[in-house]
Parts: C-alpha cells; sequence; structure tokens
C-alpha cells in the first residue's frame, strides 16, 4: 500500500472486459502528467468484467479536480460503458455511528478515531438506548437517544434520516445497532451502510448467531462486516474473520472471543471504505488490497 | 498429549453432572494400581452433563484387560448413569477408504499411510470409478470398483456392507466420496463414518459448495469433517478449518485451496478418531485434546 | 470454560510427576464437601513434571477459606513437594498500566475496563508522558506522569515502586511502555508484569521490530505478550498471535495491522493472567483454557 | 488469478520507479496486439523501486514468441533500467527433488504430481538415503542414491551438479533434505533452489528447531519456504504459515503438526514459482498472487 502525503486522485471502475482498457486509462493519466501510484487490475473471467482501481499523483497533472470526473468519462469512460468512481485522497468522509447497548465495537471505533487512526469525521452518534451519551460526550460528538418501539419505528427513521442529511452524514456504520432499518431507509445509503453480523455469513444470518453455533457444535466462529441491503444479512460482504471455539466454550464463552472478532473485523471494513479500496459488483465486493 | 510407549486404557463417558464423579473414577484407577497419565474433564454448564477423558498406565493395573469394562460398569457407571467406552492404546482399528474421482484426500491418507503416521489398518478401499486403483495396488490394499446407477444403489450398498463385514472394518472414511448413502447404510456405523466437506458447515451444505462460495462473496472458505448421520451435512462436527480468498480467486482456485484444506481437516479428524479423543452427544462432538 | 456465579476456590500447582496425586488432590477436595467445577491435569512427559488446575465450588466446603491453604500444604502439597497457588473467584486484582505514547493498548484496556469486561480494578497509571492523561482522568483514574531521563531513571523508578505499593498494586501492565525496566524493579514482581512484544518472539526482539521484520521480508508478522523478567524480551510467553503481510505493506502498514494484534494479544494474556490460567515454570508458561 | 487455455506471455520486471513505466509496457502489449490478461504492480516507495507482473495473451501478438524479450529490451527495459524475466505459459519446467528421510514433503508433491496439480517434469531424485527408492519408481522417476559423508561431500556435489546438467533441470526443491549445500552450489542456481525450514525464521534457524521452540515456550509454530542462499536459512522468503501448540505439546506433537505445515508451504511455494508469481529483489521476494 503506497503512502502519499501529496494529494491523489483514486479511480475505481468495472465494465465487460475487452481489449484496450488498461492502455487507454493508463494513457489518459500519462499524457496528462499524472504519476501511477498504485494500479490494480483484475477481470472476473467467468463474466468477462473488468475491474480496476488506479491512483495517481496530481502535483503535475494538467486537468483540474473537479474537471476530472468529466473528462475521463468523456475520454474513456463512454467508450467502454464503464461503472466509474472519482475520489480524492485529502477527502475526509462524514461517518455516523448507529449504536445500542453493546459497547465493545463502539469504543474501539471511538478510541480509533481519538487516536487519529482514520481520516473520518464522527460528528454523529444515533442510539436507541442512552448508555453510552457521556463516551460520546468526552469527544463532543453529538448523541441523539431516539428509542425504538414497534409503533414509533417509522417515525424514528424518518427522524434519522433528518439527522443524517442534517449533519451531512457520507456512511452510517451500525456497531452491534440490533434494530431491523427498513428497505426504504437503506435505499437511500446504497454501499454506505456498514453493519457487522456476528457469524460466519451466510452462516448463522439472524439472530442470536451464538446460540446456532454452540447449538451446531461449530470449531470456529466468525464474524462478518457487509454493505446493508433489502436482504438481511445478505449484502455484500467486506471483510470476514474467524477465532477457533471447542467444546469447552460455552456461548458465553463464544459471545467473549466474538467480541474482539467483530471489532476487528469491522474496523477493518471502514478502513478499507475510508481508503476507497471497494468496489461493489452482483451484491459482491471487489476490495484491493 | 501424552506419549505412551508402554499399553495404556483410555476410558471416554459422559453422565449428569454430580458431586463426586471425579472422586470415583480416579479411585477406582489408583486403588487398583493404575498410574494416571492423562485427564481432561469437562461440564457442560447449560446441559449440566459431565465429560470425561482418561487415559491411565496398565503397567501394574490390577484388573486383567478383559475385566476392566465390566468392573467399571459395576464400581462406577451404573452409580452415575453413564455411557462410557474403553479403548486400549495398542488397538489398531481397520478403517475402509471409500473414493470417488477427486484424488487429493485419499492420496493423502495413503501418503500418512505409507509414513507410518497413523496406527492403523486400510485393508479395504470401495471405489464408483477405477481411477485410483493402481495407487492402491501399490500398497497391497484391496480395492473394490463398484460403479453406482440410479438402479443399483440399494444392491451396490448391500455389496459394501458385505465388504465392510467380510473385512471386518471399524470404521470408514468418505475421501470425497460424492454418493449419498442410505440411512440404513449410515445408522449401522454410527460415529464410524467420516465425512469430510468441502466448506465451512452450516454454510452451503449440498453440492457444489465452492460455486455457492464464490457466488455469495465470501472471504474465507473452509473445509468440515464430520460424522455422517442420516441428516445431510448435519453430522456432528469433528474438525473444521478456513483459508482466505478474495475478489481474484475464481470458482477454480478456490477449489485449488480447498484442496489443501480438505486433506488436512479430513486427517485430523482421522487422527482424533484413531487417538479416541472423540466422545459424541446430542449430535457435537467433545474432541479432547 | 465453566461460569460460576457462586464463589470457588482455584488451585495451580506443580511437582514432580508420580503415582496418586491426582486422587489425593481429588480426596482432599471431595472429603471435605467441594464439588469439582472444573479440572486440567497435565504432565511434561520429557521433564516428568505434573501440572493442574483445578476449581471448586465452596458452598459446602468445610474448611475456612482463610484455613485452605494451610490444610491443602499440610495433608497434600508436602508430600508431593509440591509448588501450589490458591485463589478465589471473588478476587478484584489491582492493576497498574504503564504507558507512554502509543495510545492503542492503553485505550483498548480502558475500553474493556469501562465496559466491565473484565474483574478488575485499575486505580493507577503510570506515564512518561502527559499524553493520555485527559483520558484517564474520564475514568476517575490517577494518572502520574513520571519523564524519564537517563539521569533520573533510578529515582522514577524507585518513586514508581512507592506508587505500586501504595496503590496496593497487584500486577503491572506494560501498554507499549518503551522503557527498560531494571532488574530489580522486575525481580519484585515475579510473573506479574505483563508485557506486549510488537513481533513474534524469538524473532525480532529489542527495538524497531516492524522494521526488521520488513526488511527480513517475512509474510506474517506477530505479537507476542509475556512476564517482563530481567532478560530483555524473553520472558514467559504467555500469548501470540499473527497477521499475514505481503510485499506491498510498507513498515507503516505492518505498524497498522501490528496495532490491532498487538491489543488483542495483550488483552488476552491480561485475560488468563486475571482468570487464574497461569503457571510459569522454567521460563515457560503453562496456561489453562 | 486469471486461467488461461490459450499461451501467454508473463513479464516480470523492477527498476528504479519514475514516470511514465506503466504506459510504456501496456502501450508495447497493445500495440502490437496484445490483451493484456493480468497486471499486478507495485512500488516501494522507501526504496522507490517499480515492481510489475504483466501477463498477456498472444494469440493475436504480432511478435514471435522467441522475439518478444529483444524487442521489449530494445524498445522498453533498456530506456528504464529494467531488471526483467519473459515467460510463456506453455513451459514445463524440470524439477529435481532433493530428499533425505523425511518422507512427508516428498509424499505430498509426488501426489500432486500424480494428480496433476502442477505443470511440471519431475525427471530426477537425489537422496543420501534408499528409503524412498520404492516410491519414485512407481511413478517412473529416476532415483539416484547418494549417500553423504564428511569425507565425500564434495564428491557428491560434483556427482548431484553433473545429474541437474543431464536431466536439463531447472529447478531444485529441497523437501527436507537436512544436509548443507556448499556456496558454490547454491550459487548455480540463484533463485532456483527451493528450500522448506520446519520454523517461522527468522526464528529458530539451524537445526532442531520445534527442540527450541519447545525450550524457548511459544504459542505458535511455523514453517518457512525459502530460495536457498549461502547465508544457511536466510535467503529470500516465498512462504510461511503457523499453526497453534499450547504447553500440552511435546516436541513429537510439534513434529507431527509441524509436518502438515511444512507440506503445505512447501507446496504453495512450489505452486508461485512455477506459476513465475515470484520476483527476488535485495533478498526478499515480491510474490504477486
Amino acid at each position: 500500500m503506497i503512502n502519499v502525503t501529496a494529494k491523489s486522485a483514486i479511480l475505481l471502475m468495472y465494465c465487460p472486459d475487452q481489449k484496450g482498457i488498461v492502455i487507454s486509462i493508463t494513457d489518459f493519466i500519462f499524457r496528462n502528467g499524472g504519476n501511477i501510484l498504485y494500479l490494480e487490475q483484475h477481470v472476473d473471467t467467468e463474466r468477462r468484467i473488468f475491474f480496476m482501481r488506479i491512483e495517481w499523483d496530481l502535483q503535475d497533472f494538467v486537468i483540474a479536480d473537479g474537471k476530472i470526473g468529466e473528462y475521463f468519462d468523456t475520454l474513456v469512460a463512454k467508450r467502454f460503458a464503464m461503472n466509474w468512481r472519482l475520489q480524492f485522497s485529502d477527502e475526509v468522509p462524514r461517518m455516523a455511528l448507529f449504536v445500542s447497548r453493546q459497547p465493545h465495537c463502539f469504543y474501539d471505533m471511538l478510541a480509533r478515531y481519538e487516536a487519529g487512526e482514520w481520516q473520518v469525521e464522527i460528528p454523529l452518534i444515533i442510539s436507541n438506548h442512552a448508555d453510552m451519551q457521556t463516551a460520546a460526550g468526552r469527544l463532543g460528538i453529538d448523541y441523539v437517544h431516539l428509542p425504538v418501539t414497534a409503533e414509533n419505528r417509522t417515525e424514528v427513521e424518518r427522524r434519522q434520516l433528518e439527522l443524517l442529511q442534517q449533519y451531512r452524514i457520507d456512511f452510517v456504520v451500525l456497531a452491534r445497532y440490533m434494530q431491523v432499518l427498513s428497505n426504504d431507509f437503506i435505499s437511500r445509503y446504497p454501499d454506505r451502510i456498514i453493519n457487522i453480523h456476528h457469524s460466519f455469513l451466510p452462516a448463522f444470518p439472524g439472530a442470536r448467531p451464538y446460540h446456532s453455533a454452540h447449538d451446531r457444535g461449530v470449531k470456529i466462529i466468525g464474524a462478518t462486516s457487509h454493505y446493508a441491503t433489502t436482504a438481511l444479512d445478505a449484502g455484500p460482504i467486506i471483510e470476514q474473520d474467524v477465532v477457533r471455539v471447542s467444546h469447552e466454550d460455552s456461548v458465553e464463552d463464544m459471545v467473549r472471543k466474538g467480541r474482539d472478532l467483530e471489532k476487528m473485523v469491522l474496523a477493518r471494513a471502514v478502513w478499507h471504505h475510508l481508503h476507497h479500496n471497494i468496489l461493489v459488483y452482483e451484491n459482491r465486493t471487489v476490495v484491493f488490497e
């Protein structure tokens, strides 16, 4: 992974595979004074889809930042029927945290935030419980307590969406939020809601996965971070990891081991999201590393 | 793990938990001149079930090998309503291999057999294909080729059961055999048929799990060895392991990475079976290590 | 792992192996009304050393807590020349944290503390920098800032030892403290100072291990938690773990991946210490799980 | 990873980083009718070295296979002072196996060979023992038994080198050969002798690493495959992996667990070598995956 202090541009793209894509892209960058810092290219040979992430130094680039997208679209992307996304290395996305009562992912993210591990702003935390208000307050993050009941669910979501608007939130992290969001809510933030599920999906979707894992007698448990989609626990997987368990581990032991796993897996997913490493295609992710 | 050159006895047992079980068992062994080599005890606190594996040196043990079971049952097991099993360290179980066309698990087991890694006899290989006849022949193992069709399935199973009888087979290993065995067949060898499934169960049971894993876009694939039960791919899990994959891995790459995983996971399961480390209880295994 | 809400006693012991140890211990507990909750026993067959951890329910135990040690020593331990240690499940040890400027282990431990993951008191943090004073203050933990120079090292250690006394500290965790402690200091807290080293020891001891790992071109990096001894980075290892790296990972990437590893490995070591799972023998640990 | 049935060319290269390298290479391929199948590029930002592996379809490529190297050198490589290597996907390299008495890596490689997992020829096995002659014979591989003593070491190496010449061997795999090769021998096959060391290097180089690991009380053991260099156990690392051990594992248990690890790690290294994924630079490998 390249470390850039100077400003760079990142293009993520995919399109039907054909001859001449790489040369067209590299030519576009080189001809206009860009120095390629990082290039990863990959073809899904079964579906014949071309994927690429390319990053280049903007110092001598002759096209103004605000025009790069337009030029690239006209000169390259249209020709290959590309889906593409342009990002800049100096962007600081705004993230909202949704939490419930489980504190481990929440604390871990705040610690990374406070320690400056991530290039991100966290202006807003939303929770259906008041438990973590104090911890949020310390870091000067607004904490909005919105209790959820069967009756007020729609009303609460309306309020949450308002808050996301008001705080100009770019993406949402569900840090063990435990509430199911409506299809309408999720559809407004495609590939921008990151969830952590406490099992190795697709094994044990839904509630109480550690109990199910214990009942089934698995020898390994896992955690899965994925973009939320309208299909519950079935969105594109960003990152997974596992830890061994044995017959000696009770459900409580699994929960304890799983906590550490969940916070790691969620943090890695957020890191990849922040570094513009992720493309989503047909409900799967391409994670450039 | 203790290495014994002298002959030892191994008792595996479980029963409802109550006071005095450990003392009764250790007293039985000590009082009769046995030296405890290894003891692992565990209580499933939720179900209140006590599990133990204990191994002791037989050198000065005053009860004859053939009488230990009877004495233990009378003096200890009945009192605690125990399920128990007695094994001796010098037993050499007889194993039959069922194979199809996938050679990797098959070759790996023959290599371990030839290298003397396992205390086992393999007198019989049964296959629905002739492919691996030569390799079996080299080691002087009988290879019976029984092609399976929709019509002759019952007849073939009858013949297979005869062969298992005739060769005095203690347990069967399905080394990617790919044929579904009937409930009748499986019921005759409870906890004595070890299967390897090429996924991280309960994710992706059934056929073509690598294709399913690829479609779902998982970041980790796995393999699972379990005792076959009449519920397909749902028997008690003995061992599992995983390997990372990425968006760059095609189904073929997953198959390749999975091959190495499958042979390791199957070999570890067989090793635990041979070392009498496994107790089965409520469709789960207790694997003493 | 057994979960006890009632009070239990834990005995950890080792001694030269011989016949009758297990029966003597279990008899001592059973005869006096104890119910064995958990027993793990192990023999180092090369050195002929017997190790055991046994935990029993104190509810009906006839010997008073304060007398158990004396009785066990007289009736069992002396006879087998045992080294032993008695703990109670309701003890809440007092831990001091030593930190420097690296915040990740520090924040992780505070988060676990605040979330109530551990049965521990943290009354004192000592640091050679003031950076984390605010974070400590939030939780009401005293934070003593003692800058270390080449000249005042001895004086600072004297002061640190005073503080440990004054706060009645049971064990110390060096959460990336980065200062070498004197032999005198370390000798006062044998097996009670837990350090985290940012490499897979014995590879890359000393300073800047990630740089060394990068130079050597390893494909896996690790972290090691161990009890500090007077031999630098050579104390008994409690826990280790690893993460894959590739040629694409710069030293900075390794540092980032290593941070997550370090905090997990250190937390697991502290957890085992708090659960009285660790015996130290000949500069190695026996970690009962 | 792309699967090509048609013939493709693979270029591996490195050079001082500067602007225009990627465009020059992709232009060379595109302009001459090549279709890029796979491109991985990486810059060591600390040393300012550019690395690339590029693979393209030869079907419509206008430069004859035998001329590609010359043209690339003239038109691209010289301009950037590149080190480069050209391979073709239909090459079948010739590999010699050096073995001693440890059979596990040997059998594993033969099994892969027999099963057709690898695109390789194995015409020659050299051993200082006769143990595995029969197994080699089965597959029609010549097995040359050359016992090594302190006196005949030089003479044996001379004979080995003759055999490598005579059998037109491209690369050598030391499958736990256990004999130290002379600097002269090693220098003749730079980056073409693959060794497997039974520890997580740089921890525990030299003889008896499992004993050392046991003495040190590590919680994880490893295996390392690397190209042999004149510095013992210090050559560029190709692949490493690890497995957990505990205080219960004797040296023999470590040896057993290590066996499985060694054969996997060695096999992965050979696979990368055969797929032309490896570049060596400053005693480190770049392994394109």
